[in-house]
């Protein structure tokens, strides 16, 4: 199974290089992400030759943003040709960074020709981002004069939010540590600090929250501002702003004060003098990310205060210097209402409340980041108040690392869905931005597997131009990651599009859902019924039973559908004709309800369980038909990420059956394979040192 | 203080290598370890030039170690030529694996001449050692025809013992999470375990103990069998036999028994039962290492048995297949004895009772791997056990990782220790061997920082060949890991050899022990005397007061001294006369104690603090001369922890002296600085993130 140095040096040169490099690290180790700038074949090798990069010399370039743009045009251009640039003779490749360009901080035109290409910007932000994005045209083999892009970002932010903590470890991290030294820092400095500015930058990427929402307070401590100055100005010339989460009951934890409470004016000014001792040391810094109120997490209402109370204290003790970010992630163990209304409750109300500094970030759903859930119908009813949409990019629900999951397609069916209310959610957090949750490790390959950088990749690509389709985004990663061989993006890129969908089927089809492990989320576990949280319970969301399955969310349920616009409720109200992937999220039906597919219910699902097993089948075929361009490191990588997968869908398909069965005590349909093992076997398995808590 | 990518690309080639390897890494990470095989430069490279290596063809090899050590005669040759080897004619490298050179397993002869370099062996793993030979004296700069080498290992175990867990982390490690993916094993492999096997076997370490001694009980569940036998399959070639760490309650833990007792029958069938399973799967596992009746862990005390009935009774049930390794680092909270005397008291009465297949771990000294300790009364005091020497690669109580500290002249110091029993430490292990705390992690570098690496490095070779100098260790490492220059080499090895020394300056002068935060054992807490265990706290060990410092072992006080040999404990029993390193170890002094420097025992504290400082001054001076012989990656990450290192033995050496002086209430000699800070300061530090718990 591990492959014998042997086998590795046959795989490359068994010479050293020139540099004195190491020559035992493997050739293609997945440390470079999409920035390979694989040198160019072909005709698109002729051209770029033909035009002969030239760049002006740097020397003169102070303002640190252009100087790193310009370093990674060198950079890209040499690599592409294979060859130094030529130095000396006018520049055919320039940047103005003060032109005319209209539109938001970071907008760029790009104009190629024969004679030249022009990089124009009215910041230096935007020619970084032109530089980036005339390597990408670039490397997806496109000729230099045909270059012509004329670009603005969609939304003003666009936020990695890393769940990691002061003690190195991540929670819902699946790639191993964070990529955080806060032990060594601020005396130690880490290259990846550094690629890992740089991979933001080339996707538009402008800030990061990181430390977990479930915040220690130690970030607020004296001691850790060093640590955050030194992130902060090593990120700063690649336009990238730092945040943190704050604990809200930071004036109690370290502030030596009785509460917390965001109307008390010890609390304000305990806030005010750490904000204004922040921005002394950061002046760009970017503001708070606050949970509050959640899962046992501090907040305004442990005072009777709202969470409008509560962000709006932090947003005075800020000022225009930053922003707060208040998460509208909240459910409470003591309210009965169904966990999937309840942010809508506490917080629609509170419209027009928030200060205009304040952004309230709503998951892309209301339960929590499922293989598949409806919008959040928070989208489109807070009118007067700035939403962000929150969207996961670490797998936390969709198999970890291990499973080949592109969610591109996840997030574009978010962001084109029309709230009903004036608007498609892209459309409604256009004003405030995205946050991705990362997937970022210590793992070579910074994400744990080499096609979740696609979701890094993804993430960014989204937020600056949401109307991009998955299809774009999957070409344009997998033919910097791995090959541009029209042959392998025939093949790759239909397997990335159809493999979120893969997830869904074999893990929670037809709109179930939370249906995972306890705690870690890892695998199927349907049958549990005894957590002290009945919203914590899978039995709480599928609600099988002898009569059928699905929670009744109409009005004759919980009524959340009442929660959507009168027209896209309307679309999910009768169960026989809605689209019946959200089915069973909010609709209870018995077993041998008649699906549209003309087939009942669990024959529907059956055939479901058994199309993401079958579609893992195909990504396997797949994958394995492509070793001729791919290096071998990485080909291994994710053929035994597949295997894994494959065993692991498998299980999913039989477990959660073996469940229904045992529920409905109905028999398979003709043709579908049994369980492999009894019930039992299934509940039987437990895995303590799964990752990710 | 982080370095931006442009620097970085301005270190080495913009080019991306025609591999299309990763553009954005660094050349030189750390990642090769002391395999890097440079290309040699001037004479050495005209004489291997001339010499023309070729070897036979591999094709025809069947051994899987002969064939790795060919692969790595292959890849090291070609790299040192920078160009691959001549194919066809007549090979002038030559392996005879079936030779009849005595020796142990593993020992080899290498006759270099101008016609031709022959390595002989008895054994497939005297061939791959003996290729490693030739490899290290090759890149040292020897010319082919002038090696000649005859080498047998000094003692048959050489192992690494990794404090690793089955969630990724690492007790007391210092290089981030573990190198072993548990989680996805067997599954996926990681060309880490081929690398680290790789490495192990250049130095001649031939087994790995790969969990915690605070062992899971996973690892001898049915579930973790695939992934040992994947791991132990991976590193067969290679000549690392597989040991995992046993906890000893296991038949009760997972076992569904209701006592653990050696003597019952159940249990003793239980551990038949595990070891045949184990022996199955792993024909060639080595056995398992038991911390037992330690530190809360459970043993055969718990049902009224000894240590000889508890490793006896495992050494059944592994049979002539394996070995049981049983430490003695025992100590208990209920005993009042001097801890030092526990692990003596403990076992030496039970000489002779232990099966031959057992083995006793002992730490080098009687405490717990302090910067310095005279060596452990128990070597040489059981003639009829075979002992082991179990000493500490990760830096646990020596600053972590941060501080440059090269441990071989420790190692030496106690392996050199005549016992005045018959012999050295050295030859009292012989017939066993001796243990290593690994001190590996995912950081890129392996060991958290650049010079740990020579840690492991030593380890290995002295494993080997004990009566291997420090410095001839330390010449080799250094001239493979960074610069064979001489000018490099005369100005970094003497720096490698002090820095031990200067940490026990800094930290624990004169004799001092355990005088380490609580728990994380960072940074100075001499003032700690509140911990649960008396012998947990600092003021245990140093038993300061207005009258005077130090711990009393002589007759009049806890006579550990009694526990050497008569001789030995003669040169340590007047403290006037005696080796001072050692005086406030087994001497409780006045702070007027006239020393044999001729200065008071105050004042030659306060001169040894401020030596340590010194030494790391001098060691900052000395690597910046070094610049224009290290790649600029690494040459700065050493630089950084120099710089750390720097800051923490001035706060070591402030602390500490500000608290003395509060207990003895005397002013600093005449030019001493004052500490910086107060001792409340230092007092009120707290790590909370520390790493390594």
């Amino acid at each position: 199974m591990f492959v014998p140095a042997a086998a590795q040096a046959q795989d490359g040169p068994a010479i050293a290089p020139a540099t004195g490099g190491p020559s035992v690290a493997p050739e293609e180790d997945g440390y470079a992400l999409w920035l390979r700038y694989a040198p160019l074949e072909g005709q698109a090798k002729a051209a770029l030759e033909r035009f002969d990069p030239r760049l002006a010399p740097v020397s003169a370039i102070s303002d640190p943003t252009i100087l790193v743009a310009m370093q990674e045009l060198d950079r890209g251009l040499s690599s592409l040709l294979e060859r130094p640039l030529a130095a000396g003779g006018d520049a055919n490749v320039t940047l103005d960074c003060t032109s005319d360009v209209t539109g938001p901080e970071g907008s760029y035109r790009i104009t190629g020709a024969a004679s030249g290409i022009a990089i124009m910007a009215a910041d230096p932000r935007g020619c970084l981002y032109g530089s980036h994005a005339l390597l990408r045209e670039l490397s997806l083999g496109t000729a230099p004069g045909r270059i012509s892009l004329d670009q603005a970002p969609a939304m003003p932010l666009r936020l990695l939010n890393h769940w990691d903590n002061p003690d190195g470890s991540v929670e819902r991290g699946y790639a191993g540590r964070s990529i955080f030294d806060w032990w060594h820092m601020p005396g130690r400095s880490d290259p990846r600090m550094i690629d890992y500015a740089r991979a933001n930058a080339s996707i538009g990427i402008n800030g990061s929250v990181v430390n977990n929402v479930n915040a220690s307070p130690l970030f607020l401590t004296p001691r850790y501002l060093p640590k955050l100055v030194a992130l902060a100005d090593a990120w700063r010339p690649y336009g990238i702003r730092l945040y943190i989460s704050a604990r809200f009951s930071a004036p109690r934890d370290i502030g030596g004060l009785g509460t917390a409470d965001p109307l008390d004016p010890q609390v304000r000014a305990w806030w005010q003098a750490k904000a204004d001792e922040i921005y002394a040391a950061i002046p760009d810094f970017g503001g708070f990310l606050v949970k509050a109120n959640s899962e046992g997490q501090p907040g305004p209402q442990d005072y009777g205060r709202t969470h409008a109370d509560g962000a709006n204290m932090l947003a005075g003790a800020v000022g225009d210097r930053g922003t707060i970010i208040w998460r509208a992630f909240v459910y409470s163990a003591e309210d009965e209402t169904d966990r999937a209304k309840q942010a809508y409750e506490e917080f629609v109300p509170l419209d027009g409340e928030f200060a205009p500094n304040v952004i309230v970030q709503v998951k892309n759903g209301a339960i929590d980041f499922q293989p598949r859930e409806p919008f959040h119908p928070m989208f489109g009813a807070m009118p007067d108040t700035r939403l962000m949409l929150e969207v996961q990019l670490t797998k936390e629900y969709l198999g970890f690392a291990s499973h080949l999951a592109f969610l591109a397609p996840m997030w574009e069916e978010v962001l084109d869905s029309d709230t009903g209310r004036g608007g498609n959610v892209a459309q409604v957090v256009a004003p405030a931005g995205m946050a991705g949750v990362a997937n970022t490790g210590s793992d070579r390959n910074w994400t744990g597997s080499d096609f979740d950088q696609a979701n890094w990749y993804a993430f960014g690509r989204l937020a600056w131009d949401p109307t991009l389709s998955s299809k774009t985004i999957a070409r344009e990663w997998a033919a910097q990651t791995f090959s541009r061989d029209p042959a392998f993006l025939a093949a790759s890129v239909p397997m990335m599009l159809d493999s979120r969908e893969a997830v869904v089927d074999y893990m929670t089809p037809l709109g179930l859902a939370h249906l995972m492990g306890t705690g870690h989320h890892y695998g199927p576990a349907p049958w549990v019924c005894d957590l002290g949280r009945p919203d914590w319970n899978p039995c709480y969301y599928h609600r099988a039973d002898k009569g059928g399955i699905g929670f009744d969310r109409t009005a004759g349920g919980s009524n959340a559908l009442a929660q959507y616009a009168p027209d896209i409720a309307a679309q999910w109200s009768d169960p026989a004709a809605m689209n019946q992937d959200y089915l069973l999220w909010f609709h209870h039906v018995p077993w041998d309800f008649r699906t549209r597919s003309g087939r009942g219910l669990w024959e529907e699902l059956v055939a479901r369980y058994d199309r993401g097993v079958a579609k893992v089948d195909d990504m396997q075929t797949t994958w394995q038909s492509l070793s001729p361009y791919v290096d071998p490191q990485r080909f291994r990588a994710v053929s035994e990420m597949l295997a894994i997968q494959r065993q692991e869908a498998q299980w999913w398909r039989d477990a959660s059956l073996a469940y229904w069965q045992h529920v409905n005590g109905l028999p398979l349909p003709a043709g579908a394979a049994p369980p492999a093992r009894d019930l039992k076997a299934y509940q039987a398995l437990e895995f303590p040192e799964a990752p990710g808590e």
